[in-house]
């Protein structure tokens, strides 16, 4: 049973995915158990997922056998089911719909101990052409208006696999998070006649001191008021409102910066938990003139309590442009 | 050092509290130690922590020594400084402000064995008093128009210490969270002439699948889009934008009922992390008419990942009607 569900206060949505009944005792027993077996995303196991949807192989290779460099297989456990329809319902203040989505996993490459900050360039291109191809896929179903693309890395970011992934989950609601930001660029567009975010980039740019690094196409800062500590957003420098869209020299210069900050990020916090976000512009908001997609990486280094949850504030016990230092002086070996 | 910075995107404060440098291996550092000597909430160790700014003591007993029943101390590791002014000032985009606040510990009992759910219903209503004996002080501070009154329980909900406390911050900015709310129960009321959380109740309470327990002035809810699982909202059934406007009965009978809620919970869960956030008006709003004040209790059950963070939406296994009933269910003696 998948329901989808809006909060009447805040208006926040909640996916509820109830796989069976569960009872209170399941947190307990599920939190000590460990999955046995061979890892499902390794070559060789390619009956443990669901048939792929798409695949980069090598030519000859079969469906769902190895061969292939990125593969891309539903999630075996979806928060959100595929079939049906929305049918939206309210009774009195309580608005919900049927849980519909789709959500997919990206298998990054088959060897199960790479990781994105140390795979060739090339093969960080291609997991990127698979963001894209599936996003590409799944505009073309009229249930849904926006995706997320994300990552988890590590047990403490809530990864349950080793084997690296990413994930992506199509909806047919804007989140709010993406809402609020299309509603801030869309005001300052209002007013001003420019991007929010080109704003904030040629700002950052002149100061200086958050920039991580930049190449002919994207820089990578230190976010002015960051959550996290070393949380880090890659933009593209020129204006543009969709990831999905972008040309193939632009895929290739954000993997150039994606896995230098990674490796920076690597090697200064010994290979840390991290979530990789993407925000892009939902298909169904024409929104191009003033939206402008991004890649939101935060290392998980500090816990969420309390005082986080109850008011929207952040705790952060380090400040950008420090971060930003200690990430420019990591040496890198230019490779590739 | 310390400074609250506004994103300029979404509008979110962040709190940037740094105690000295921090380098980048600190994070590790800090994860793997483990705090040694006495616990410094206990009674003998007062020296231990900043001079008392209340403490319900006993007859004849000196400040800062044993004798007390619930001790309110200043943070000895604040988010915010309590000394100097805000001092706001803007570059460009950017909006910033000196880190200025309180910071305060509610040491609930002596006993460090205890916990707010086994503690007399005397005892939980004095900790309630001392909530309500802060809030009415730090309202006198014209620096600040809102106070966060929260509790970490457990490692995996953020507590640091074992012995039992909530904390306190007083704000300069209404948070983003009670903001939200605020928005939200203005606009209904603009609309409708009532207050939107006594709708949410009316509606509730006939309904009555979300209903944990109710007495004569309160009622214990699951969310109809609670974002985890055995989330529990307790709210005030007569309406009542302040907390510490309350009277006497309101607040032994907010004890009754929190006593019964975290009982349930910590039988049925065996005494899961969990964390307790008070929502209530912020003084320099004119409210009184749409807002309800009421208390969050989330448990720590399930994980936040890259999803929930790149969107705000959440993904929860239970569905609340299910913990609702869940929770009635747990057998309860009665005492006092």
């Amino acid at each position: 049973m998948r329901e989808l569900r809006k909060d009447p206060i805040v208006g926040r949505w909640v996916i509820f995915s109830i796989e069976r009944s569960r009872r209170p005792s399941d947190f307990q027993l599920e939190a000590a158990a460990k999955r046995g077996g061979p890892c499902p995303f390794c070559p060789g196991q390619e009956e443990s997922t669901p048939s792929e949807v798409l695949a980069y192989r090598s030519v000859g290779s079969a469906p769902n056998a190895p061969g292939w460099q990125v593969r891309v297989v539903p999630n075996r456990y979806p928060a959100l089911g595929i079939e049906g329809a929305l049918d939206e319902r309210t009774q009195g203040l309580f608005e919900k719909m049927n849980g519909i989505g789709a959500h997919e996993v990206i298998i990054e490459t088959p060897d199960h101990h790479a990781s994105l900050a140390t795979l060739p360039l090339a093969h960080i291109e291609a997991v990127l052409w698979a963001f894209r191809d599936r996003t590409l896929d799944l505009m073309q179903d009229t249930r849904f208006c926006s995706l997320q693309i994300f990552k988890n890395h590590g047990a403490a970011a809530g990864a349950s696999l080793e084997h690296p992934h990413s994930q992506l989950i199509a909806l047919p609601i804007v989140p709010k998070r993406l809402q609020e930001e299309l509603t801030a660029c869309a005001e300052y567009y209002r007013r001003h006649g420019g991007c929010l975010f080109c704003a904030l980039i040629q700002q950052d740019m002149q100061m200086g001191e958050r920039v991580v690094v930049e190449n002919a196409a994207f820089v990578a800062l230190t976010p002015f008021a960051s959550r996290f500590p070393f949380e880090v957003c890659l933009l593209p420098k020129t204006h543009a409102a969709a990831f999905e869209r972008a040309s193939r020299e632009i895929y290739h210069l954000l993997a150039a910066i994606l896995r230098e900050v990674l490796q920076r990020i690597h090697t200064l916090l010994q290979d840390p938990p991290y979530n990789l976000m993407l925000h892009s512009a939902p298909w169904t908001t024409a929104c191009d003139a003033y939206y402008h997609w991004h890649l939101e990486l935060t290392p998980r280094l500090t816990g969420v309590a309390g005082f986080e949850w109850g008011t929207g504030f952040y705790i952060n016990p380090t400040l950008p442009e420090e971060a930003a230092r200690f990430l420019r002086d990591v040496p890198i070996e230019q490779r590739d």
